[in-house]
């Protein structure tokens, strides 16, 4: 019989010593035990990991004792792969809404549990719910039925997700020790592997306005994740992503609904329309649909043929809302106001703030600052330029959306910020960083 | 109006940036606020100190602000200097028995408050009450009185100095951030301040069985110490003495009263006699008694005289006790059941663990493990030998005294372990390792 001291716990971690497989997994289970370890306890443990780091090892046993602090959920009803997407966090992030229906109708299931947006990066649920009837609030049963039948739904994340994250993330937000590596590895992976998908897309964004600032760190943690995503026997990718600009041209519930359908009904030459191409390819070859190269001329098969659009206005109808809106887009609420910015100067788009833009948006009413803020669906931003574009004076820049004019006056000036016109032309860097695979 | 945020607080600390005078204050102020700071903050905050440090600057305002958060003493009444002594902790150490009589007979004050004992160390409030009828709770006025008079007493802490260092060192106890050596002078050098004193004797052991393990360790921790006596417009020593033994031959508590009084009864030709008169003349001369020189040769003198024995015999009167113990040692307290520890090899003391020869004392009854355990006054050891003596076989290495033969049987093999035996002399280092000071 081992004795478990979380004394012993933080001076091991405090002194770059390795805690065995035994301590993690008690400590863990001290989360969420009837009688829990002091959190002053787990706040100086934290601190010691922040300061001294763990091995690759002990994040890796951490991340699984995570994961089996909850429910693991099974697919085993489902007859094919199932796959998983995360994203660290983006501006104008709306892959999910693409690349789910892709994959769908290319024969593998996306069971996709999603979270509300807080702050300046908006999440799934917000922006499917901007569709008129739709909601994310569904019965498990009902959600599988809608899985095995259309091969993706979207519900919001169920309670008992690796629930030794939550007590872990409360108190890591409030004690400054949230941008530890091996604990943002610990936190998405124990909810990802929980999940039960046999194949998990990881989009890691990179860029000042990003969790990870540099692609070294985006590096450690992209390897730390597929560290423990093999060590779970599960396939998985990471692919860093630039954060040092928006994710297309809409930043808002339903403008970014309507750039998905967009592409979807086969808008795909740009960045993000090849990009959910990239990523749909991944996690099709991931799931055993052959080579890259072959998963990716499938993926744009279903946009072509209009089959991946079919699914999504399947999983709209399945969710009890409007499915119409994949014919007609003014069907999505619209903003009472909206105002165009112009170019001041001419030259080129040489620099966008997209933290600073995803703020404007939280003004504007398409985000919440507080848990309890209401969304306005209509709110938000539609770019009319990318970074790198050549503008000249009087140029339309972008349109700004929201139901007052006081919170486009409000937002007016941080929006003209965030955007810098040069004179010269600027480098700027492939949307796709890296990629990082433990497929064979 | 400047707000605080304990997360700033933290975060800055955990990047090694300083935090402001403003800070360190109100972060102080918030341990014993009505609405205290969480202590999961302070323990995360705690941590990052231990691996990321503070600046000397940070320290001293820290050690300030941790004075201010109780009572802060004054001795207008005494009619002239006033001094205080501290030891981080020592086996055997009965140097203050000594040193205030010595101190006392020569002109200058020592209200002493003190401790009691626990773990291996004991303390010299535990060791002054084997003496029989002794008390040390004794009310504010009768205290004074007694040190107007005498020129020493000794008291029980009372309850309001620095309260703010209860606070967090009942959270460094827990959270494994005991070690650190800001933290460790602003606990010793908040209480030191608030004690009034106008010159501060700091006896920092050193060794394997100590709290700084190093000399270089001890050197941070006097520089420190005495950058925030300086600060605090105080006159302040310390000394750097060996632990890698225990500090003369006795280790219990009659039996140190014992060697306390045949020190001052004339018996200093050793070196806890020494020891005794060179502290004793380091703080005579921090209260303007002359240079080091002269005040050793009057503290020497206060012994030949038989001064400082009678002001410790007007203490123990003043504080209740018997004092014709100072005559007759036979009066105190006597173990009932001994035992002589012979060598069973011959060579020289070439080692003494001196941690080890106090946890002995404590299973023998001298010491306490928990705040609530009775001491029995007569146990402890009496040691026949000191480190490098040579001893032959069926040499007497020590006496062994408790209320039980058990206890003794119990002791024996731990006594025996602790003391080493070799062919070979062993070098043995100075006592005092090293002096500083801001004595001008």
């Amino acid at each position: 019989m081992q004795a478990f001291h979380m004394r012993d716990c933080i001076r091991k971690t405090k002194e770059g010593v390795s805690l065995t497989e035994f301590e993690l997994r008690q400590l863990v289970a001290g989360l969420t035990a009837a009688e829990p370890i002091p959190d002053y306890q787990i706040a100086a443990w934290l601190m010691a990991v922040c300061c001294k780091g763990l091995t690759d090892e002990e994040t890796s046993i951490l991340t699984m004792a995570m994961r089996d602090s909850g429910q693991v959920m099974h697919w085993d009803s489902l007859p094919g792969s199932v796959a998983d997407k995360h994203s660290t966090g983006g501006v104008g992030d709306k892959t999910t809404m693409i690349l789910a229906p892709i994959c769908a109708a290319s024969g593998i299931y996306m069971p996709k549990m999603s979270g509300r947006g807080l702050g300046h990066t908006g999440g799934t649920i917000d922006k499917l719910e901007s569709i008129p009837g739709l909601t994310t609030t569904l019965e498990p049963e009902r959600f599988l039925r809608l899985v095995e039948r259309v091969g993706f739904a979207v519900s919001m994340q169920t309670g008992n997700l690796a629930p030794a994250d939550k007590v872990l993330y409360a108190l890591r937000d409030v004690t400054e020790t949230v941008d530890s590596i091996p604990l943002i590895c610990a936190s998405i992976m124990s909810k990802k592997l929980a999940t039960g998908a046999d194949s998990i897309l990881l989009d890691v964004k990179v860029g000042s306005g990003a969790f990870m600032k540099t692609d070294a760190d985006a590096e450690i943690l992209s390897r730390l994740m597929l560290a423990a995503a093999t060590a779970d026997g599960k396939r998985c990718t990471t692919i860093l992503t630039d954060m040092d600009r928006p994710l297309g041209y809409c930043i808002g519930n339903a403008l970014e609904v309507e750039e998905a359908v967009r592409v979807l009904q086969g808008d795909t030459q740009n960045a993000l329309g090849e990009l959910c191409l990239r990523l749909a390819a991944e996690l099709l070859a991931m799931s055993g649909k052959g080579t890259v190269e072959a998963c990716l001329a499938q993926a744009k098969k279903t946009v072509t043929s209009g089959a991946a659009l079919e699914r999504f206005s399947q999983m709209i109808a399945g969710q009890g809302g409007d499915a119409r809106i994949t014919e007609n887009l003014a069907l999505l609420p619209q903003a009472q106001c909206k105002r165009v910015l112009k170019a001041a100067s001419g030259g080129y788009i040489a620099a966008m703030q997209s933290e600073e833009l995803g703020r404007a948006a939280v003004l504007l009413g398409a985000g919440r600052m507080t848990k309890q803020d209401a969304i306005d669906p209509g709110a938000g931003i539609r770019l009319a330029v990318q970074l790198g574009d050549a503008v000249s004076v009087g140029d339309t820049l972008m349109t700004i959306y929201a139901d007052s004019e006081l919170k486009i006056d409000e937002a007016e000036p941080l929006l003209r910020k965030a955007m810098t016109i040069s004179p010269d032309a600027p480098m700027v860097r492939p949307l796709i960083h890296a990629l990082y695979t433990n497929r064979t």
